[in-house]
């Protein structure tokens, strides 16, 4: 069985691709035709992953869209689908979890043994003893939230420590001198602060960035991949776009304008690689 | 319907107790007496709750406790059962949530329709205006992670900024003077540390704060009580305890050996009142 890492490496060369597809499915705004369905988040999510499948290098379910209505079972079965139709695929859970080490091994079940996840969000807030229990799992990736896309992320995560470092980029020394030792680590990076990502990367020349906010929060992708790139061999970023991708268009064909959204969004990244 | 706040106050004074009974039911640590229920970590809490809800000012259920063994129906089944039958003692969620706005508005949905809980934990790594979902909700609790009782818990929140403020100071100060509008926000303070509790104290005369730790974290009650308690009236702690009362016992006393160490709790915590 692949690593996470492995997984992540292998998917960017065989689908020359960087997208990332949020699956967050908002009840109010699936399309007409998959509400007759028992399951109508799964069948939206299926049909989006069968179309798209080929042109991502991840798909990140975010937890607060099947929690909000207690569809725990659409979000296992979404995962599950994935793994069963395209195995090659990472699937990074972003539930953001934070919380003391006792309480972070139960999420890390709920993640990577409830849920099958590949990798898994998860806040710094409350220091690094709390993330021990994902950096353990070396076979997962352990995506810490760094700078976030948020119009409001600067509140504390750009405020100067008397060492002249800003929160931020405490988080991501810490992810690149400590946490990292099994090569798991992966930070958030919002598209939205392109010159904290240019600056991140040079402080951690070889780890992945997920990258959210491009598309509806207005991130730009030119910029994100000059500054995120790694160096050493152009990878190293996993560019995350949601609405723009699974709402591409409310009518039955909702899959084929997603399909056609992904392709336009890989073929953009890639230009600028 | 009374809001958070006013519940809060309301029982502090009925029960005379500032204890709250931390719901974090781990499978393997149930008592054998009720592994034969069709639902035994509903009967384990509700057995709790039955022997303490006179002695409590609120219960908090552990999310991840239930999220990593698919026990969802238990979790909203233990807070449907205390609003029946203590419906004065509130339910905080402790689930730590933290997220972008759109998705932040499903976390609090989550928390305050689907579970109907009282109050909500949640980061504020993310910033000020991930918060407001929540804020907005006048009527429940908004309780933030200030300083946390874990041993790792200095790593970025007592980093000093060049304003020679700590960072759990700064979280403290935007609660205290921006975001507790509808006096509806509380902190997370660790026992742990009892200075930083006095220290918070004294630039939040009024919040609440909800303070782990206590027990088997190694938490002093008489610090906590004399440094934490509010001076306009002595109230102001939610003072928690999980295992040193849940799990008091492992027989079939469990729930009577939990109402004598919720006594015991409280009363030792009203001796230094």
């Amino acid at each position: 069985m692949k690593s996470f890492a492995e997984k992540q490496m292998n998917i960017w060369q065989v689908n020359r691709s960087k997208v990332c597809v949020g699956l967050d499915p908002d009840l109010k705004k699936l399309p007409e035709c998959v509400k007759k369905y028992k399951h109508p988040v799964f069948e939206f999510n299926r049909a989006l992953v069968e179309a798209t499948g080929d042109l991502v290098c991840s798909y990140k379910p975010q937890f607060a869209y099947y929690a909000a209505y207690g569809l725990e079972d659409e979000l296992k079965m979404t995962i599950d689908f994935i793994r069963e139709k395209f195995p090659d695929v990472p699937v990074i859970l972003d539930a953001k979890r934070g919380d003391i080490g006792a309480t972070a091994q139960m999420y890390a079940l709920e993640a990577f043994e409830r849920y099958e996840a590949d990798a898994l969000t998860v806040n710094p807030y409350m220091g690094g003893d709390t993330l021990k229990p994902y950096l353990e799992r070396t076979d997962k990736g352990v995506v810490v939230l760094c700078r976030t896309s948020n119009p409001g992320s600067s509140e504390f995560q750009s405020l100067v420590m008397e060492n002249g470092r800003k929160l931020y980029e405490e988080v991501a020394l810490r992810a690149e001198k400590e946490w990292n030792k099994a090569g798991n680590v992966l930070l958030v990076i919002g598209a939205t602060y392109p010159e904290e990502l240019g600056r991140i990367r040079e402080m951690c020349p070889e780890l992945t960035f997920l990258v959210p906010g491009v598309g509806a929060q207005g991130g730009d992708v030119e910029q994100v991949v000059k500054r995120g790139s790694r160096k050493s061999d152009g990878e190293g970023l996993i560019i995350n776009s949601s609405r723009q991708i699974i709402y591409a268009s409310n009518g039955e064909d909702f899959a084929e304008a997603a399909r056609k959204a992904a392709i336009e969004l890989r073929d953009v990244i890639n230009s600028f690689c």
